[in-house]
């Protein structure tokens, strides 16, 4: 697996073990992780800090010009929100671990000219497909989904 | 002005008062606020704190039946962001104090069926225009845009 997406699954596991949802994600930039992230709402009781949220907050505050020359990693194809995030910083390129147990906005980000790699990685796969069917509200409720 | 957009106004004033970028918001359910935000980019070096996103977080975890009954006031135009939180948690209508300083992404709202009521408010108009010009490397920042 390539080594970015490594960290997000490193991340997502971390989020697990802290008895969140298990998904993760790194901003890269020039060939180094700027900023590290999974999903925290069990953790803080967050609505906004999806993964890739998570991790654009820590990269800190940058320069407009450094995300357009950014890579997203995320373990999970990226919700509406996180989608949008990347396009209101104009992040050309996300590698996604996999878009099996749940579909992002991957066709806004694509219109927008957004590079996607969707890697349906197995192991993310089954990371996320473990979780939901263990915690279907809980997903639910991440992804905005009444039951 | 409608007492919602004005209590966005309000935050939006508190975070100017605070050296913030004064962009407010509320989330309104059943006739109440249950969520008040404003932009703290400054505030808390946050690149994901949106006032849109601020008041979503404020509002905690909610079912998600509760967003789809929902009203989002903002002072602002919603940036590509705030408005993919909106669609992840399909809140059905949003009222924009004014879109003439910033358009965020409203057809995208539009296509997904959102409700946009676009007050173009000279209170918001005039709050925004004047911290653009005093402040637009601030500004630029906030919305991804490089010089």
């Amino acid at each position: 697996m390539d080594i970015f997406l490594q960290a997000a699954v490193e991340e997502a596991l971390s989020g697990q073990r802290e008895g969140g949802i298990p998904i993760g994600s790194v901003l890269v930039h020039d060939g180094k992780i700027i900023g590290r992230g999974h999903n925290r709402r069990v953790q803080k009781n967050s609505t906004i800090l999806h993964a890739e949220m998570d991790a654009l907050e820590n990269a800190g505050r940058l320069s407009p010009t450094i995300y357009q020359e950014c890579t997203l990693f995320t373990t999970l194809s990226p919700c509406p929100m996180c989608s949008g995030a990347a396009l209101l910083y104009k992040i050309p390129r996300i590698v996604i671990g996999e878009n099996k147990t749940f579909m992002g906005a991957e066709e806004l980000l694509k219109a927008h000219g957004v590079k996607l790699n969707v890697m349906n990685d197995e192991s993310c796969i089954k990371m996320m497909s473990n979780f939901i069917r263990a915690n279907p509200d809980l997903w639910n409720e991440d992804i905005g989904e009444a039951e």
